[in-house]
């Protein structure tokens, strides 16, 4: 807002001000006005840095506990591609290889941007397999102006896969018929398609998925309580998946999961 | 969660664990990764306990500044009516006569509850005036649990107006043809219809106008550029209400014109 009142587009007093615009009184006291609403600017500015550190602070005090569980999670075979599989939507886009593939998923990690809003990066670390060279495969999301100062924001990009001889999941997908028995409702058919994909960072369901409910409690997806376990089939397993994705609103499901977990 | 591991529903590996359940490194290591949680989570509860600090401090540092503008409003006549009336959508619930006995409003107050999250209450002051006895009207919203210790939420609440014999402009509105030049495409046709209607606190359009949109910063309503008061006659301006209420999204366009100004 400039600092000069503009004049009034209706007076509804109707007292012949509109013409005249207001007078030397009214003018003295707009001026006030404006002064206070720059200083409201002001705090509401000061507010949201103040809060933006405490979003720091507590990611710097999560940060060991997360660490700590990425060792404890080494210890389990399969934490990570168990917690995919069981977890309702991110199944969705397994295709049986990659299941295969994603054995040798030892570590995931999100480490958000220092200034939070600016974007993310997902870390998938790998043993040794027959799949390809890498080591680390990390999809990063630049998705605010303070990410970058070239201005390409919003953005994503993927590490490009050093595919073994052969063994390139996606070119393999694009030739073999489509066998896998699982019904797909997202945007991706599979993970590595997902993963090498950056033509709609903003709308990135599955990265979400990751990052907001995987990442912030995996165990609920990891275990899964008997109840669950013994009247699902196959098919019912399916039905569920396809209920997730035409609900269009796999994030807050997801979210409801977490409830007072998820506070961030 | 509960702190004892659930089984699990898949066994990627395939190894045959799944029948004969986690061997104990596995389970201990579960355990240890359940403890983690709990303390990622208890961070979590911190961090938003913090944040609400935050909120609350600034809360205090904005009230004199409000305060102080209010005293500066009422040096202006008919500022708030007038602020009304320029609004795109708050203008389109203000009746003729409404407009004519909101020229008695000397003071809009919008307080949060000291938690915040829990609700906030809108006060109406008048002056003496033909329409109705009170010298404050009051609508409150209590939206979340700890409003109310007797669980009574959401709903919200409204005062008694005391009209005034033969001035009930309620009354009045149901009776008289429908006469009023302007099209009215809230859900409420008049602005003391949605003053005492509370059949849905949750989604009242107009309350959140006047605290997320008016309340922050009237100025910007009050005093409207040059550029928008030439070319506009009357029909044009019922043109653009009744665009900003198809949209169906009044709250995100009253946003857009605050930016940078709406930080909290």
């Amino acid at each position: 807002m400039s600092s000069v009142p503009k004049r009034q587009k209706l007076d509804a007093a109707g007292d012949g001000n509109t013409s005249a615009g207001p007078n030397e009184e009214e003018s003295d006291a707009l001026e006030q006005i404006d002064a206070c609403q720059n200083e409201i600017d002001a705090l509401n500015e000061k507010a949201s840095e103040e809060i933006l550190k405490v979003e720091q602070k507590y990611n710097k005090l999560r940060k060991p506990c997360y660490e700590k569980r990425s060792e404890l999670v080494k210890r389990i075979p399969n934490f990570w591609v168990t917690s995919f599989i069981n977890h309702p939507q991110v199944s969705g886009i397994l295709d049986e290889e990659e299941e295969e593939c994603l054995h040798a998923l030892n570590k995931l990690e999100v480490e958000e941007f220092e200034d939070i809003k600016s974007g993310y990066r997902i870390n998938f670390h790998f043993d040794e397999n027959p799949y390809f060279e890498n080591k680390i495969l990390t999809k990063e999301f630049h998705l605010n102006s303070a990410a970058s100062e070239n201005g390409d924001w919003p953005a994503s990009t993927s590490t490009p896969i050093e595919w073994k001889e052969g063994k390139n999941l996606l070119k393999q997908l694009l030739t073999k018929p489509y066998t896998n028995k699982k019904k797909r409702n997202s945007d991706y058919k599979t993970f590595f398609d997902w993963f090498s994909d950056n033509a709609d960072p903003v709308n990135d369901e599955i990265a979400e998925l990751i990052k907001d409910d995987l990442w912030p409690n995996p165990l609920q997806y990891y275990l899964v309580p008997d109840i669950e376990v013994e009247p699902e089939d196959d098919d019912e397993i399916d039905d569920n998946e396809e209920e997730a994705f035409d609900d269009d609103d796999g994030e807050e499901e997801g979210d409801e999961d977490l409830e007072d977990e998820d506070v961030k």
